[in-house]
């Protein structure tokens, strides 16, 4: 997603009153150098309560904190990281009303069924699998070499900080969803900062770990939060020295900003930034199911408002009567269906300043790109067509990230133009081609598939990319800018940990000091490990 | 490895005359700005021939090729490039005497046992263990949701660029070494850009390769040969669109503007940079077996006069009587070992430097530090000292890595203070601790060992990091600045390969369309794959 999410207040001297960051074990003031406050994108309200803007002193004293967490989590048994995540799921549960009732304000997003019956059971459910992960220890991939006595494994990183997107308050929150949930799945301390369109959410996710955190007598710094920085402390942050890696998701500028100042000093920075997530619809497929497939899209590239990473923001049609009745059939349901509420002010604007991009590097407005007058952060409904000509000649400009309830429609002039714009694509997390049931498209999809296959994480078939399954086998990823590498997923147990996990190896290391996953003697009876070439949950012969 | 390899003859105009690149299938001119000459640095006397400065014209024809070649190759059964790895093993082997005649003249590096019976061997050895992986495909790791029907496999990055060391001409030659075969081996086209200390060895291997490619008909930029480019065009060239990924192995410093001009677009570059590979050994170790570990130490330190990438060049002692001996005894050593050749000029240079560095910080000279005269490469076997409190002062200038024949004792006055020193470290590929075969040093273990393991790629107990055996749980990497991304290995297959994949999703994709590691059958039968979170060789069930 690319719209960074800005406050409506203008900051206001120091902290006092704001709320507290968590840092070094203590609720406490931060030392900040102004406030500011969320709002309802439903009502353009201001919701009670400020949050501080720390200083560099506060990450400072976070880094010291988390490397002294990380020294404390290497004695700390791996059953007790999970016994924190499941403790932790079970508290997120009970505190579902509190939960629900701060994001809808601090969001926008349905109560029901969104945030009371998908994202939150999602969230705890994914604490729960990782803690299960944790327990298991298969994700670290122990290797075993018996002759040379070599045994490698993924093992904790260093401390990780995870900045989360706007747009999954729950799922994807900093402190509490799939970054938060791998980086300590994997054994190591976070450092949050809060997106600041739902500090307030982020704060009582803060207070339920922390409950957990003192019950389970865990390092005290297992997490810590702070709510906003400025970019240059950001920066500072992410490419400390005592850092071990940075999860990122938000805006492709300050990402990449970020990314950079990572990069230079060799710390992993995973950053998902932006994605419009291809579909094509090949002749077969049109003229079988056209009706089925309006509304296959529509409800999926609505969903979420159009907020979704994987949102399908783009769809390319060969022409022909078909699919002319398609785009229409599509642009009608838009001008239609209710317009949503936008997570924010910034999520508005950008939309707004997206579709003009669009328009003025030739796309036709068939419905919509109306900002919606009054309070509410809204915009009408926006459909927007190309021609494959048109988007070969300015590829870059076409590919401008329309995040929200806006869509391009691309009409090539046939398969072989069709194939050009895929070539032309930067990378996304999903990519999707509906064909025929039967064989009539199989000569066009043969041309088209491995072009996109290269461009995407997800290759979908017949499929709108929208649901995110949290399995093992889901890529939640892609190659630049959907994210900064393509060999790894933010979603998916336990892809996703290994983002957070160094690779050692144990060389002739004697048994009684090697990690427990590393021992002969198969601790669970159930981890699987690479023996000598064969994965298998034996011992190891001594 | 910090030195870079300079030429020691001016540039001269263009490159008629000059070695011809292999650019797009042919072996043809390049377009240069120059030519460069090796020579031997055992003798100090330039080797006939020379080699061309490409301009950028001939990198983007490179990369245009390698970009169809990558397309080429989706469409090119795994098999193949496992036959192709097995024909190029076989060349090798047969060209034997050629290559070894070359490199012993352009690296000075000994005929026999190191380039004959060492290095040539793992190199043919690694090619083949390369094609069994990908003939297998375990390496994959396919994993396989059967309720969901997503699967996920590692697969092909796109075109990769290797930058090979100038330390094994042969088992880290870009067109024939660890990069190049991970890279091949995972699908990809490599355009290699040779070292400037061996262009005519890489030569040999590329004119190998080239002659395999047409036998079996393969893609014709499949590989790619240049031999040097400006600074600018590097990076130009691993930041560019088409390329997949980089492997690099050099200098700290122009790896680290290529790394910078990669991430930026969101390459991955997997470098290596610099390691100075830290040896522990504690007082009950030393009682024990002084002797032992003076050879031991002075046998794995001098090996190949100490231009390994693992080469053990600082070792940490508590203060005592044995301690000074076993210093005393390892200098009188060095003092009396044979001075080996360097691999050029600038090793010798760079490794002065070094030396003369770490003596302004303070570390005291007690054998070497002089530049042998003549044309000879070489500088005196080398030993220095300083105390753990020295260390401290000033950790950085003391971590300054003296790539070559000299080595650092650095004396602690008590085991906290040693603690100390080695969280004052940098990131290293390898950490050894050296302990009482009983129980005597288990105290001083518990202490410091697991803040060395945090810091390191390989950590070893009571054994010397010199020897780097490519096995699957071997791991040649770790945190910067021994490497860009704690997470992968260079060394080891199938681990390398996984630097030069991208992790891809089928998400509800048809049976005839998937990649053969997803279908439903096991094809080889021996294939590893998870299938429902159990690895398994059977078929899925359909």
């Amino acid at each position: 997603m690319t719209t960074s999410t800005m406050t409506n207040k203008p900051l206001s001297g120091k902290s006092s009153g704001a709320a507290l960051v968590l840092i070094d074990g203590a609720w406490r003031e931060a030392d900040a150098s102004g406030t500011f406050s969320s709002y309802n994108p439903a009502t353009g309200l201001a919701i009670d309560g400020s949050f501080p803007i720390s200083n560099w002193s506060d990450i400072d004293s976070a880094l010291e904190a988390s490397k002294v967490a990380f020294e404390q989590l290497r004695n700390v048994p791996a059953t007790r990281i999970a016994d924190f995540l499941e403790l932790y799921a079970t508290k997120i549960e009970q505190a579902k009303d509190r939960l629900i009732s701060i994001a809808n304000q601090e969001t926008g997003l349905p109560t029901s069924p969104r945030l009371s019956d998908v994202e939150l059971p999602r969230t705890y459910n994914q604490l729960r699998s990782a803690a299960a992960a944790t327990r298991i220890g298969s994700w670290a991939q122990a290797t075993i070499d018996t002759k040379a006595n070599i045994r490698s494994i993924y093992e904790s990183i260093g401390p990780v900080c995870v900045f989360g997107p706007n747009n999954f308050p729950f799922a994807f929150n900093s402190l509490a969803g799939g970054d938060f949930t791998a980086a300590i799945a994997a054994g190591n301390p976070v450092i949050a900062k809060a997106n600041t369109s739902h500090p307030g959410t982020t704060k009582v996710f803060g207070e339920l770990a922390w409950e957990a955190i003192k019950e389970l007598g865990l390092p005290r710094s297992l997490i810590q939060l702070i709510y906003r920085t400025s970019h240059e402390d950001g920066e500072k942050m992410v490419s400390d020295i005592r850092v071990g890696a940075t999860g990122y998701t938000g805006s492709r500028h300050a990402g990449l900003k970020l990314y950079e100042a990572a990069s230079k000093v060799g710390k992993p920075f995973y950053a998902e930034l932006s994605s419009i997530n291809p579909v094509v619809i090949l002749p077969g497929a049109l003229k079988e199911r056209r009706g089925q497939l309006v509304e296959e899209y529509v409800g999926s590239a609505l969903a979420a408002v159009g907020q979704m990473c994987t949102s399908p923001g783009m769809v390319l049609l060969v022409d022909s009567p078909d699919a002319r009745s398609f785009i229409e059939e599509v642009a009608s349901k838009y001008k239609l269906a209710p317009v949503g509420t936008l997570l924010s002010k910034a999520v508005q604007q950008s939309l707004s300043r997206s579709i003009k991009s669009l328009c003025e590097s030739g796309a036709t407005l068939l419905t919509g790109g109306e900002i919606v007058s009054g309070d509410r952060c809204a915009l009408t409904n926006t459909i927007l067509q190309a021609t494959g000509r048109q988007f070969l000649s300015t590829p870059e400009q076409f590919q401008t990230e329309a995040f929200g309830n806006a869509a391009l429609m691309v009409l090539c002039k046939d398969v072989e133009e069709l194939h050009q714009v895929l070539m032309s694509l930067e990378g996304n997390l999903t990519g999707s081609i509906y064909s025929h049931t039967g064989n009539d498209d199989e000569a066009s999809y043969d041309v088209i598939s491995k072009t996109l296959v290269a461009k995407v994480g997800r290759f979908l078939n017949d499929k709108m990319p929208t649901g995110v399954a949290v399995t093992a086998a889901m890529n939640h990823g892609g190659p630049y800018p959907a994210t900064s590498h393509p060999g790894f997923t933010a979603v998916g147990i336990p892809g996703s940990m290994l983002r957070f996990a160094k690779l050692t190896s144990y060389d002739s290391v004697r048994q009684a000091r090697l990690p427990w996953l590393l021992c002969n003697k198969n601790a669970t009876g159930k981890t699987w490990r690479s023996i000598d070439g064969q994965w298998s949950t034996a011992d190891v012969s001594a």
